[in-house]
């Protein structure tokens, strides 16, 4: 069960930020994290509306500021209305706070064009991290003496190998198409999930869309293909949608598995689906708030009567973090005292990320040797490095996957810290990185410099 | 896997809560949880001081709130400090903020009299709750082919019988004695464990202390028993010991199990020892905020490992969870601006508690037919009803247990909630309620009130 987004690498560039804080001389001066989707550690500002609210309803003193807008202090009313005694300080519904479970209903359902979304649906949970594990736990028992099986992307999150391992369940590796954009190749589905029935029993479709680590945004044919593949091969999909807000690349457009599964009509709005959400990235990028929820559709009562009461050994999910996903699912509206300034913010935060995403693989591509897919949606460049013969040698020597090599002494060198693809799993093969883009634009403007120079000194010593 | 605390009798209350706001009329005006430990839902105010310091790290504009004493401040930008980007919305490490967790060993180290505590084996978690579930797992693995055993007391709290399921571990009971005020009895402890040895290998033994359902404080001598028992049985022992600010009897004191043991010297004080510890009880109730931690204490390195990997696929504990146990460790000194408001604050919620727990003891000994030990710590009483042999007949012919009876009329008649003994285990033949000592003191003595009069009806309607 290894975690490479918070493995030996994280830990070592961990090591250095102490180094330097002591004193110790390095060739850098900071060490920049491009390896997590954490924006607020890359200086991303929080939303103000937001904030106000989360103060409103921990420190109720607050509600006396005039400084404070009257929407705010409605939201932030309208949540303790619903936490028991009034304050967030009170357990609440395993499943959360009823209000708020309404409020994500409806805006599942305008996001879905009017699709219904019914409250009893949404579970509320710490991050999308929390429902996936609750979720995926269902699944766990074995069948006829085989395991269940949870087909997962390669590359992936590797969030999902380690709850997989954790529940002693068999992971099913299908690929993504680099070739395609990191589009799910259905033909490859279906070679993976026929391979692994000799030996497990297929229960679960994973798909992460836009993509993590790809950045890939899934089209509507995409994911209708998806839908049928699964259908046909009675698995539940788990879409774990936590970066719908993230879609930069012209052209390029979230559709929900849901909306795409209704529209389909019969047999296939019938499908057990899990859609996972999240305040962590997005606009928003609260990650340390933890909120999040899953949207359940067409599950059977027996398995959300033992959802519902596997949850509640957890108790309940904390109350600011689900006030965090309150505000995400209704912000502030047209002529509402925040409105201008909660739009001008968050059009800020998606419009540089979509230029750091341009900038991103762009400057990627001009590196010899790299190629890198659009980054079409998410938080981060996935790109394939062609490594010199020599330097994949001085890795095995070393010990290392030639990836990791590559890492290790971009880190060590430059203070740069990315993740070795090897983290995510990739073709036999093949190398690539994976980078956040969410240094600030000067910041990541001087770290694609640096990393340049890296790698062309990199490729003359192997070359 | 049944969780009684948030089972069928509670969502009957929720149930009523609602008809009752719809205007549908009751014999009751409204229903009184006294079912759960949620002090905030139950009238109890937050700390001031505390929520100060939550109000900043989430709203930073109220550094400039001249209403805002520096102490408060202080500990604010202490946490912001070590929180990546300035922000609580960053990722924290997996076991926590470094600076908040050396605040914790130092607090610990404090309580214990020294004895030392190491920041390295402080994990925080999602209350309690989370970290209990996360060490229990770690020793879930079987044994020769034989499930690992996991001793707990009957009553217990249900989240340990619920966790054991989800993980298939084996559940291994042993009776608290109620004749010696809910003490734990060692004769009783070996016959459990001889017992279980026959299907299962045992591997953690958990005490509650101050207990839940029970309220006694362990004496000093009744937990160097225990120890020796453990350290004979080679058991980890798991303490929970969320209660530690909860005691009220005169003459009751609190004893660390790492306390006694380190002191016990050799070779005990090289034991496996888990101490689990909340800010959902003590004087802050803050149970909604969700923080929490576990010391692991002499735990193999190995062992050690696994578990930060573990955690590690959970992302991190809430910050503001957090922070909230940073608080909890580090109040207001003397000497700094908010210590008299703080002591005065926290020294009310705990003597008021002190009362409370008197009075619904020496209540519920006055009725005809209940028997209750004293409610030593804790915010439980867990009083013995005598029910009679036409009550338990009645309750067998509508298919439920005698308890189970007893409190679901009480709630359909009078709206007060309680929880039936069955579902924390009881010896075969005796009936228990819990009710929490948390309803504020006009409305707890209301509420007794109106259960001597239920008891006293339903007496003379079996009798």
């Amino acid at each position: 069960m290894d975690y490479v987004v918070r493995g030996e690498v994280l830990m070592r560039a961990a090591a250095l930020e102490k180094e330097l804080a002591q004193g110790i001389v390095k060739p850098f001066k900071e060490v920049i994290r491009a390896s997590i989707g954490d924006c607020h550690a890359m200086g991303q500002q929080p939303i103000t509306f937001l904030r106000q609210v989360l103060g409103l309803i921990t420190y109720q003193p607050l509600f006396n500021d005039p400084t404070i807008p009257e929407d705010a202090k409605e939201r932030a009313r309208t949540i303790l209305a619903d936490c028991v005694g009034n304050s967030v300080g009170s357990y609440t519904d395993s499943s959360g706070i009823e209000i708020i479970r309404r409020h994500i209903a409806q805006y599942i359902q305008k996001r879905d064009g009017g699709i219904p979304s019914d409250p009893s649906n949404i579970i509320m949970s710490a991050g999308a991290t929390g429902a996936i594990k609750s979720l995926m736990s269902l699944f766990r028992c074995t069948i006829d003496g085989k395991l269940p099986g949870v087909m997962i992307p390669i590359p992936q999150y590797p969030m999902y190998s380690a709850t997989i391992a954790e529940l002693e369940m068999a992971q099913i590796c299908y690929h993504l198409d680099e070739e395609r954009r990191w589009g799910l190749d259905i033909p490859g589905l279906e070679r993976s999930v026929n391979e692994a029935k000799a030996s497990c029993v297929p229960r679960i479709l994973v798909v992460i869309n836009p993509g993590n680590p790809t950045g890939q945004v899934l089209s509507r044919e995409n994911i209708e293909s998806i839908i049928k593949f699964a259908y046909k091969e009675n698995l539940v999909i788990f879409a774990d949608e936590v970066y719908q807000y993230n879609v930069h690349e012209e052209g390029s457009v979230f559709h929900s598995f849901k909306k795409v599964m209704m529209e389909m009509g019969a047999p296939y709005n019938r499908m057990e689906l899990c859609s996972f959400m999240s305040c962590s990235k997005g606009y928003m990028g609260e990650c340390g708030i933890r909120g999040g929820y899953v949207e359940v559709v067409n599950m059977c009562s027996d398995v959300k009567a033992m959802l519902l009461k596997s949850i509640s050994a957890l108790v309940c999910p904390s109350t600011i973090g689900q006030a965090c996903m309150d505000v995400l699912v209704n912000p502030p509206k047209p002529g509402e005292p925040s409105y201008e300034q909660f739009i001008r913010e968050k059009n800020a935060v998606l419009a540089s990320l979509k230029e750091r995403a341009a900038l991103v693989a762009d400057t990627f591509n001009s590196f010899e040797g790299f190629s890198c897919n659009p980054v079409q949606g998410a938080m981060y460049a996935f790109p394939r490095i062609h490594l010199p013969e020599k330097a994949i040698q001085a890795a095995r020597k070393a010990g290392q996957e030639p990836d990791v090599f590559y890492v290790y002494q971009l880190l060590e060198q430059t203070g740069i810290c990315v993740v070795p693809g090897s983290g995510f799993g990739q073709k036999a093969g093949t190398f690539h990185i994976r980078s956040t883009i969410l240094p600030q634009p000067e910041k990541l403007k001087e770290m694609l410099g640096v990393l340049r120079s890296y790698h062309e000194k990199f490729l003359l010593q192997y070359q």
